[in-house]
């Protein structure tokens, strides 16, 4: 399959290359084989004329949890431990496969519609999250969240991690690496009674070259209480326990010291920004611009819909440009150029994919933006208008590894309307008895 | 014209009745006539089906500045200074007629699209504006922005007075007052040469009962400067010269004092937050939560498009609601009901408007939201996925005074290829040399 993208004007994310005018795409197979400002020779199984649209690197969503989508908005206008106590833990309770399956797809669809490509995900019921990642045609890299509240005599007989192990086994590099499989520990405040789980998880993601994702620091309650516990920030404690051999994605940082943040640039953790739902759980604005500036990799996630409560990634870009210029009072402390990299390949690189750049060889994971609508008229500078004026709504087409799979607001590989009828019809009777 | 909607969910902002289910919404001529269970009885030039839809009042942008929208992303990437004056007083000096036509014409598609149906602005060539706003159907208090920086000898024969009498004249009360003029005082750093215009504009508001507008305390420096100046803040100095007899529209209000706040709870002068634009010129972050318990009526707005930048208050109302949560470690600071009435009903009355809620006797300023949309499945809380999950793109309709001026996608009052034409062929290329 060849896909020829004609008139293409681009945010590439290649320094060497930035932006794109009157170029040419060429997509063979999954990966991008030609860019250039010359027609490329041959026939093609599809053209598509990007004029009025503007072609940029698929959006990396780097943390969520799927199937909480369910939960969108359920419980709202409560302070953090009743709305998880009294709402969401009674609701988790209650799912099963079918509903983690509905919840996921129903996601899958806003981020697709969104121009998300690749998502890190962490939760249970991973192999149903798996399958429906699988269909949908995106890129994910999927971990089963361990926790422990009790001592834990044999790591490689819990529960947890058995099944991390057969999620390991059955989907770590499906469809070529669409699927990777990581390692989660979700976080030291639910397994600090098990600390060797923590050496256990940590060698077995380096035995198996697997990515790492942990909640680390997201409240300062979860932070002070840590140094209280073990005289060490959750970061620095995980590290000791080799948590971080392989790197690994840090959801939230909010309250990361800056010694955290030397270790995370040394041990190339990425801290995964998620400015929306800090702000809404009432957590904390996290010191993107000292993370930037300590040299840490940084990509932002949208976190569970149910702490959102969307999916939409330029929402996200936006909030991390303008936040850190609000509390800091420099308009200049995030820039768009920044805010797109966070976004994009900041991401990709995180998760050990060759995608978020538009450059010959890497993974054809693209998305088209219509710039004619109203909210992105005039256009005086492509990558302001893509992270102040866009929204998840105005893109057009998304493209995952050389597949399209939307196009001007029809789902190609999910059906929306059989979706919208298993969460209506069967999740939500089961889970909120609606 | 008599339109019935039916199968109606609403958010109405009437305390009484704070949602509807299941109803019968009748609009008759310019005003909402029935809301009921039963199906009113009679035939109806037109029936709308709402199921799917959520019914909400139309938003009232309580800030901006139209004809900026032609400025959209343009100088970004510099300090304020810079920006100002590299960028946005040398675009504006190329302004003519003919350009604030088209970039105020752009403006109020997007604000249509958006769902907004009632707008202030404050700027100058405000005949062309209210001309725009006629033809494009909306509501909008409209204001001839004011400013001196040399002394003035005689008010009443100062150019931007005269035209703002001239406004008034032409345009206040138009079309049973869908557009109202509003006096502007710019701010108290652009006119302090000439306090006597304060004095004059603030009369002149009395004498003709009209609103007033005026940027206060938006940054740090203007706040400061002032009260080194005169030992008052900008809000209180003004005070001082009956600015604010007919109470107003006080734009920002990022650094008001205490004692602002309290004056502002007395004289009725309303604070309109502007969260958006406060960061991303890194101006600050108003003191949202305080402002509420001083008893202050806050309405919101989105600022002009050229530090947004965008028009989109669904935006707004998140990040008003989120971004208090964040900041005072609070996630009950600002509630998704508090959110609501600043967009909708707190802005309606500031501006004299009958609007704002859905309500027998109000003007019908209604707009539909389509909630089968991904990002609004599922709904356990409508107000909470207005607020948290909704974007200006989910607005399917927009009912301005009993008119549907946008409907699925299409304009009804307004041609935006003909805008687009004019902007790219004759705005742009006068202002940027584009």
């Amino acid at each position: 399959m060849t896909t020829l993208f004609t008139n293409v004007t681009a945010v590439t994310m290649d320094p060497i290359l930035p932006q794109l005018k009157d170029a040419f795409v060429l997509v063979e197979g999954t990966k991008i084989v030609q860019v250039s400002s010359r027609r490329p020779l041959g026939d093609f199984d599809r053209i598509v004329d990007c004029t009025g649209r503007v072609m940029m690197p698929g959006l990396v969503n780097a943390h969520t949890h799927l199937p909480m989508t369910l939960m969108r908005g359920y419980g709202g206008g409560r302070d953090l431990q009743h709305w998880l106590n009294d709402c969401i833990f009674p609701a988790e309770a209650r799912l099963d496969s079918r509903c983690v399956r509905a919840g996921t797809l129903l996601a899958l669809a806003e981020l697709i519609a969104g121009g998300v490509t690749c998502v890190a995900d962490m939760y249970y019921f991973c192999p149903d999250i798996a399958q429906a990642v699988a269909d949908s045609g995106l890129s994910a890299n999927l971990s089963r969240s361990v926790t422990a509240f009790q001592p834990v005599d044999n790591p490689a007989d819990y529960l947890s991690c058995r099944e991390m192990g057969e999620l390991v086994d059955t989907w770590n590099g499906y469809d070529d690496g669409r699927i990777l499989v990581d390692v989660s520990i979700h976080a030291e405040y639910t397994s600090f009674a098990a600390p060797n789980l923590w050496e256990y998880l940590g060698r077995y993601a380096a035995d198996h070259d697997l990515g790492m994702q942990v909640h680390i620091s997201e409240t300062q309650s979860e932070h002070l209480d840590c140094l209280a516990r073990h005289g060490k920030t959750p970061l620095a404690l995980l590290d000791q326990y080799g948590v971080w051999e392989n790197g690994g994605l840090a959801a939230h940082c909010v309250w990361v010291s800056d010694e955290d943040m030397a270790l995370m640039a040394q041990k190339h953790i990425t801290a995964v920004h998620n400015p929306v739902s800090n702000l809404k759980l009432g957590s904390g604005i996290a010191r993107l611009p000292q993370l930037l500036q300590s040299g840490v990799n940084v990509a932002l996630g949208t976190d569970g819909a149910a702490s959102n409560n969307s999916h939409d990634m330029f929402e996200e870009m936006k909030l991390a440009s303008l936040l850190h210029k609000g509390v800091s009072l420099d308009p200049l402390a995030v820039t768009a150029a920044q805010a797109l990299a966070m976004a994009t390949v900041s991401g990709a690189v995180a998760m050990g994919r060759s995608s978020g750049r538009i450059v010959v060889g890497q993974d054809a994971d693209l998305i088209l933006v219509d710039f004619t609508r109203p909210n992105l008229t005039p256009c005086h500078d492509i990558r302001e208008n893509l992270v102040y004026s866009a929204h998840g709504g105005d893109v057009v087409m998304n493209m995952s590894r050389g597949r399209i799979i939307y196009e001007n607001g029809a789902f190609l590989t999910l059906d929306l309307e059989q979706i919208r009828a298993e969460v209506e019809g069967y999740a939500l009777p089961r889970i909120f008895g609606e």
